[in-house]
């Protein structure tokens, strides 16, 4: 299962996949959609994210729509994970850890249940440095084992 | 200056003050304002944390504009910080701190010169369980700290 991780560690670049890009560019307007969750995955990964969705998705989300529409895009953007020596300063004490630079690669999860029915009905898109890059099959190793709640990882907060 | 992590760790909710809240209530549709960044706050807060922007304060990051304008707001909602068991289980390791519990308090920073003229221009408003709680002098102990960035903290996250 350390491979997991270290898959998405990595960003899922290991380019040894035979499939295009499931998106030709990024789904404009994404950094204006509604807030779905924050995380902070450590390990090799060491970011803090922000997990965000289309007006389908957050919708569903609310009103607990399931499995998610057809339509539904849920975007993950992601920073290093950094102390602020800049508040810590203030505070008077270690407590304060921000998004640093943004880390390479903000995904997309797209659901399209005829065009991606062989990865649970969900399209995995990365793009690094707005470039796409070839993705679905990589990610869905562990998004598969999520199935019983429609392969999306994470919840919303209130 | 252990005393002012402490009072950001209580949400600042000592009762001790004469002034009235500066907000009858929540700014409407905050949950849907955009995204200006995510922080993890330590030590007694324990949170995971994201902040957003009315549409005048995300221009005003987004843009470069300096000091904030007037009608500015900045949102603070928070959850507890939890390792997530799910998601590390998939992963095969310790790697996933999500948004648990929302934590108690709604806060805000609206930017009015002079109504606020007191408080550096800022007002500051927390709302526990929807009700709002005096709050403006004790916010802006740390606050002022920071008046060389107009006394916000957060940086927008790109």
């Amino acid at each position: 299962m350390e491979q997991l991780g270290s898959m998405m560690a990595a960003g899922a670049t290991n380019s040894n996949q035979k499939s295009p890009p499931i998106l030709a560019a990024i789904p404009g307007g994404y950094r204006d959609w509604k807030l779905i969750s924050v995380a902070h995955e450590d390990a090799s990964l060491n970011d803090i994210r922000a997990i965000l969705g289309n007006d389908i998705a957050v919708k569903a989300y609310r009103e607990g729509t399931f499995p998610f529409p057809e339509g539904s895009i849920i975007a993950r953007i992601s920073w290093m994970y950094e102390p602020s020596e800049e508040n810590n300063k203030i505070f008077g004490r270690t407590q304060s850890f921000i998004a640093g630079p943004p880390t390479n690669g903000v995904q997309f999860m797209i659901k399209d249940s005829k065009k991606y029915a062989a990865t649970g009905g969900w399209g995995y898109a990365q793009f690094n440095d707005s470039k796409p890059i070839a993705l679905s099959s990589s990610c869905f190793v562990c998004h598969q084992l999520i199935k019983e709640r429609d392969f999306v990882f994470t919840r919303y907060a209130p």
